[in-house]
Formats: structure tokens, sequence, C-alpha cells
């Protein structure tokens, strides 16, 4: 069988899109850089996204839904806010359509121009802060801690599939509080919420890291974020948390009364990941043959394909595979009995292989004589013919192994991949020839990360929170660090 | 204390929009016609969605996502849909802000102006069907089940809050046949899905039927619905189900190749509900005290209020409460232990009668002597105080027999306020002074329809699926009627 995708080595880029259109996860949409996400990538981020929200619940957020429109005037309160979001934006001018007199079908009517445009929420601080106002007097009503999931858009001017999208889904967690400490402990706790995410479900090792002021969110104090390697050696930001200070409080005059009665500013936090996790997730440990899907976040953790000639064989092979589906299933793993008798059991296993199934049992007249299974792991392709007798146990025991295998692989790769540079030649040789994470002395001016990424096209994705402290001088201008930080080439 | 909210019979929609804001369920926003959902109505939301989720994957369909914008142009390719739906609608005209050259702030870039505008969606058929296109090509691709939440805008004039909103989140179900029998079968079973959730989950009756021509969706053969009776007399339209025949299907051109080779187009059907539940939810069930809520559907089932005085009761009554908490959690039931020490008992029991928890359970010292529990359940009013032994089970056998009065009581309503007319005077009568539901024979004219409309507000809810088909003389014109419908005055 041909294969569907081209390999990694060959085109990444063009693996990765074409991985991404052909396990059915996601294919552009007539409308410019908005993609339709399809039943199977829906699934994943299903998956996904009840286990984050899980997540935001048992640290005490709860949801809340605010409108997809901002007012104009909005953006501008928060100045360095406006100057970050204000750009690419969708922008609603009118209310309504007629049919045009002369014949030329549907079309604007110009008699309904709104008074102050909309714009489609690129980000939600501003309608949210606009709201907090009226929800937050006294220090009774804090912290409020709040969670929305939502479709955003940002103009982006060259889209991939989940990786930069115009319109993509995503949740944006809005915190208040009434002192600076808690408002900064509050967007560190979400930051590692977001590493536990990523490392014990997506099995993505991340950096959690603080940004340089370049690379902060606009209108944010300090913007904490995790970082992952794909494994084209270029870096992805998995997610982020912003320590606002009070800066969108005093944009949209929040105020409370603490325990004295008297009137303070709140302190706030946001934070957010979005349907690029899909694209980290497809782009981490995927392979040539298609989709790799960490068990934890597989829609259908186990597929069975019957291989019979004639009904009778169907007949008792259908028992024994509906019996250890059962079987499985009250151990709470989602299997799929893929009985059609539309497709061929060879076009099936290249359809999972692709769709990233984590386990493939099929069972044919021999399985049936023997009382066996062939059961195939989809990471490393192995094969094993095991006993139905204990099945059960040992496929939920294979799942998790399958899960630490797809993290232990993926750290492998970044430990390989991440390089240490002492001078400036050194550093743009590494990033040039080998990509990856390099770790170097930086001097902490915005002028000198300027010139880097001009050279090299290499950013600094964050200054490391769990580094060793040692200082040294800048690889460019050899003035004094206080630590080595991360850079690499980014998507 | 005083009275949060006026009462039903002071006025009622005044009632509603009180009942709505100071119960924590949603707000108006600084965007007109748009609500933000505050948490405690998402958490009542969310409640519904995952039921309806689950609803919907046991009956065998998949999510999905499709873009937020369509394209001015598709909305013209089904010739009764534009009809329908291209006149009040959000258009996006322009990609792009820039800060003003004469210091107005932030304007409008005229340089980017979209070459075809985009709609935000009012729904998505449109879009969708332009993606089955490609999606369908063999009857093996059929059918195709699927659904997607999301949100949706239609620029209503007159807006109220989860009722009629601009901006409204929904579930739409979009799906494709090989057979025109099959789809409309795939229509009906939906109906009969929204109307188990109706009445099993919101514990609210509804009658089932099919719409007139003039209430029918713009593009469908036919629309299935579920009609409920609020408290106020009038009816709200829960649920709507098409047939869409093969509409969609030759406006996109989606056809399949059938099991002998030959091609033919594709019948459709789509189905949703939306935040307009909420609305039913609240004005079905709800009383002068604030909010009541079925308990399937309420996000704490359980309060328990500590009444102490200093910290050894304290203690003691915490102990009792937490043991009764984990034993209720264990079987299933959500609890909160509210032990804040900022809000007295009494605000706090006027809180929860407010937002409508259905079991709220005291405990003082008196209890602690006495190993009893002061229990009140918030559809009857009723107190009771029952020994701590066994009350965990007794509670869930209570939240069961609070679901069924809460139903049984619409259900009752319902039939006090269900009416029949054998006269347009009677009719108009009927309306007029009673309201409710009125059965009356009908000659199947758009022209009575419209007249009875314009004469008595009152409208054509559904031709009822389960009549007893007696037929009679149309109560206007006297001409031949197969069997009764229903009218009432409708939200």
């Amino acid at each position: 069988m041909a294969k569907a995708i081209p390999g990694r080595a060959e085109d990444y880029s063009l693996w990765y899109n074409e991985l991404v259109k052909k396990a059915g996860l996601a294919e552009n949409s007539p409308v410019r850089g908005c993609m339709v996400i399809k039943p199977h990538g829906f699934a994943i981020w299903e998956k996904m996204q009840q286990q984050l929200d899980k997540m935001f619940k048992e640290t005490g957020h709860e949801n809340a839904y605010f409108p997809l429109f901002i007012p104009k005037s909005y953006l501008s309160k928060e100045a360095s806010h406006v100057e970050g979001f204000a750009k690419e934006c969708a922008v609603v001018t009118h209310y309504r359509l007629k049919m045009d007199q002369e014949g030329k079908g549907v079309i604007v009517d110009p008699d309904a121009r709104l008074e102050e445009e909309l714009i489609v929420r690129p980000t939600s601080e501003t309608v949210i802060w606009d709201s907090y106002k009226n929800w937050i007097q006294s220090y009774r009503d804090l912290p409020l801690l709040i969670n929305q999931w939502a479709n955003v858009v940002r103009w982006e001017m060259r889209t991939r599939l989940f990786l930069r999208t115009a319109e993509f889904l995503w949740q944006e967690g809005h915190t208040a509080h009434a002192t600076r400490q808690e408002a900064e402990e509050e967007a560190v706790k979400m930051m590692h919420v977001y590493a536990d995410f990523a490392e014990n479900y997506m099995a993505l090792p991340v950096i959690k890291g603080v940004k340089s002021e370049s690379e902060r969110f606009a209108g944010a104090v300090d913007t904490y974020c995790i970082e992952a390697l794909m494994q084209d050696g270029k870096a992805l930001q998995a997610g982020t948390s912003h320590f606002l200070g009070q800066n969108f409080a005093k944009a949209f005059d929040v105020k409370f009364a603490n325990r004295e009665g008297k009137e303070e500013f709140v302190w706030g936090t946001s934070w957010g990941v979005s349907t690029r996790l899909m694209g980290a997730l497809i782009m981490a440990h995927s392979d040539d043959d298609g989709l790799v899907v960490p068990p934890k976040l597989a829609p259908i953790q186990v597929v069975i394909v019957p291989i019979y000639k004639g009904e009778e064989q169907q007949t008792a092979i259908s028992n024994v595979a509906r019996s250890l589906k059962k079987e499985m299933e009250s151990m709470g793993i989602s299997v799929k009995y893929d009985d059609r008798d539309t497709q061929k059991p060879g076009w099936k296993f290249a359809e999972y292989e692709l769709k990233g199934v984590p386990v493939r049992m099929a069972i044919g007249p021999k399985d049936l004589e023997n009382g066996t299974v062939e059961v195939a792991r989809r990471d490393t392709r192995e094969k094993n013919v095991y006993p139905v007798e204990g099945l059960a146990q040992k496929i939920n025991d294979l799942l998790e192994d399958i899960q630490n295998n797809i993290y232990q692989k993926a750290l492998i790769f970044r430990k390989e991949n991440t390089h240490q540079a002492n001078s400036y030649d050194e550093f743009k040789e590494i990033i040039e020839t080998k990509g990856g994470f390099v770790y170097a002395h930086w001097d902490g001016t915005a002028e000198t990360e300027e010139k880097v990424k001009n050279e090299t096209k290499a950013t600094i994705r964050c200054i490391p929170l769990d580094s060793d402290n040692v200082p040294g001088t800048c690889m460019v201008t050899g003035k004094p660090s206080k630590q080595r930080v991360i850079f690499a080439r980014a998507y």
C-alpha cells in the first residue's frame, strides 16, 4: 500500500499538513485562515479540554461566558494591550443584509451601520474586567477565579492548521485577587497546572520559565510559560500564564474595600491554552506512518479488527471480540470493534495506524483455534500474540507503558537536542546546523535579543525557572548575565 | 429580610429578569443584546450540555467544529434559507485597526477591507454542507452524523436574557443520509431525544409536534419541535429538528455514489437547542423566592450550613458535616459545605434559596446533642429534622422525589392550562383571559394562521404527533380540518 503521507525527513512541513488532513484531524475552510476541526481531531481536543477543565475546577475555578464582541473603544483602555491586540482583528461594522434592488443578490445594508464598531474578541481581558468592576466591591468578593472556553479571532496572515489560525478555540482564565502575592502565586500555579497536563497527559516534556520583556503578553507584568520541543528542533510555546499586576484593574477602575474598609485596586492574572496544543501533540510524537496519540488522550484506545472467511468464523470471532471489549470497557478502556464489511482488514490496519490508535488487536481463524489475539502497539510498532485469558489486564498495563514510553522518547529527544553555547559563533552554528534548545548567556537587554533574532531567527523562549543560576557574560555583548536563558527557533 | 426579587403575580417579566440577575445566572453586557453568562448560570448550562452531549453520542453522533464566519455569498445558495437568515446578521467588513493619525485613538483601517464580507454564523448549514461536499463520495461515507457546540449571532432588536439574545450558545446537529426515510427517521429521533432530555432532566413536560409551513425552519421540508408551557401561560419552543430533504445537498452539490454506483443527492437533517433552554428551565419551575432547579441539573444538590457559637461547636459541627458530605459524595451527590465566616446563616439560607439548591441542611448545637440535622427541600419549602444515621440514603431518595415532584407540578400546571376551543369567539376569550395551550381546528392555510396571529397574537405552536386525529371544521373559516392543532401566545 502506498504511504498516505510524505516522510518527516523529506519535508517536515508537508508531512505535518498532510498528516493533519489525512488522519481526519482538521482541514482548511472556505474562510481564509479558519479551519474545520474534523471529528477525530475534535475528539482528541475534547479529551484535552475535559482533563484541563477538571484540573481548573480542582484548583477552585468556575466557568462563565462573556460576549464574542468587544466595543472598539475597550481595546484602547489598557495602553500596552491595545498595542498588542488592536491590529489584525475581525471588525463588525454592520448588523444587517438586504436584497439588492438591482439584482446583485444579498448586499450589506448601508443603513445598518453600527455606531461603534465591534471587534471579534482576540482575547477577553477588556470585556471581562469591565464586568469585574460590577462584580467586585469588597474583599469578600475575592478571589474571583473564572475560566472561559471560547473561540477567538486574530487575523493572521500566514496560517497553519492548529498552529496558527485566524479563529481558534481556547480557554482563558481571568482571576482577581486582593493582594499582589496571591495573584503572582495564581499565575505560577496555573503554569504548573499546564506543565502537569502537558507532561502527564500529552506526554510532552516542557520547560517552565518566564518570558523576556519583549515576548511578554501585552498588558502583563510577567508572563510565565511552558515551552516544548518539536521533532524538527523548533520550539513551541504550549501555554502562558500572565501576572497582570493592577494594569487592567486601573484601566477599568476595579477597586475593592479591604478588611479595614480602605479602597484598593484589584490584582489580576490571565492564562490560556488553545487548539495550538493539538499541533504540539501531533508534531511531538507522530511518525511517518501517521499520528501517535498518548493513550490518555486517545478517543479510542484499543481497536479490534476481525479477520474471517464466512459467517461461521465471523460469529465465533465476534463472540471473542465482544467479550474482550466488554471486559476492557469495565476497566475504563475505550474500545472499538470494527466489524464493518465495507473495508478489508489491511485497509483498517493502515487507517488506525494513520489515526494513532494506541493498541490494535487482530483476531483471525488461527487465533480462534489457539485462544489467542495479535496485539500491535502503535508507538513502537511491536507485535505480540497473547492468550485471550488475562488479556484485558495486560492491555491495561500496556496502555500505561505506551503513555510512559511516548513521554520518555520525547524527553530523550529533548535531551539530545538541548545544547549550551558559550560564544555567539558557537550559538549561530548550533542554531543553523542542529536546532533545538540552546542555553546561552544574555545581557538582559531588548537590543541584544532583537539582534540575535534578526541574525539567527532564534528568540528567547524563556528564562528557565529551574536554572542553576550560574552567572556569566552575554555571548553577544560580553556584559554580565545572571543566568543562561533558552533560545530557539520557534513556531 | 426584604425579598430579593418581585413576585410573579406582580410583574412576571420583571420577576424573570431580576431572578436571572440576582441568582447569578446572567446579566447584560456592554455589547447590545449580548449577555454575560455568570458562573452559576454557566454551571447549570454545563450540566445540560454534558447530558445532551452524552445522549447525542449514545445515538451515534460525533462532535466537530466549523468556522465562525460564513462568506456572504454562501447564504444565498439555498433560496429559502437566505430569506430566513440573511437579515439581522453581524457583518465583518474589515480585518485591521490602526492608530488614527489625528489622535482619535484606534480606528478601522480603510485599507483593510475584505473582498467579500463575512457573516458571523446565525446557523451553520451553509458552511457545513460546503464541507460535506468534500467528505461524501460514496454510500460508505453515509450516514454522516455530526454535532457542533458553538456560539451563533442573530442581531435581535428586542432581547431578553437567555430567551432572545444577539449571541447565544447552542448545539447544531447536521446529518447526511443515503435515503429519504433514514433522514426523516433521524429528524424524528432527535426530537424524541430532546423530549427525553426536557422531561427527564429539565423536569419539563413537552408536546412533540410538527410545525406549520409558516413556522418552519428556512430551508427545511419539515420542522419537528418540542413545545413547553411557562407559568404565565405562554408557550416556549424548546428545541427543533429539521428534515431538510435534499435542499442543502442540491444547493451545495453534495452527491454520493450508491451501492449500484449511481449518483444521488444526499438527504439531510439539522437540529438544535440553545441557552434558551435556560430561560425555559427558569420560567417553568421557579417561584417568588428564586430559582428552583431540578436535582439532575443542579450544580450543587445539597448545601450544608453550620450554625454555631465558638470554636468548639464549630469543630464538632464540622466533623458531622464533613463526614455526611463524604458519605453523600460517595453516592454521587454533589455537596457544598459552606462554613464561610464572612456571612451569617440567615444570609446563606436566602442565598441558596435564591440560587435554587434543591436540599439545604442546617446543623446547630441542638442537632449535635440529638444526633440530628434539619433538612429543607427547595421545591415544597418543607422542613424536617432527621437523625444523622442513614441520612445519606434518605437524601438520595429525597433528590429523586424532588425531581419527580417538580415534573409533576409542571405537568399538572400544563393540564390545568390546556383548553379546547370550538369556536373562534371561545378561542379569543381563552387566549385573552386564560392563556395556555389551546387545541382548535384549523383549515391548514397560511392565511387563516396569519389572521389568527394578527388578531390574537397566538400562533400555531405545532400539529401534535400524539393527536387522536379526530377531524372537524376550522374555527375561523369552517373549512374541513384533519385534526386539532395547538395554538398559544409564545416566547
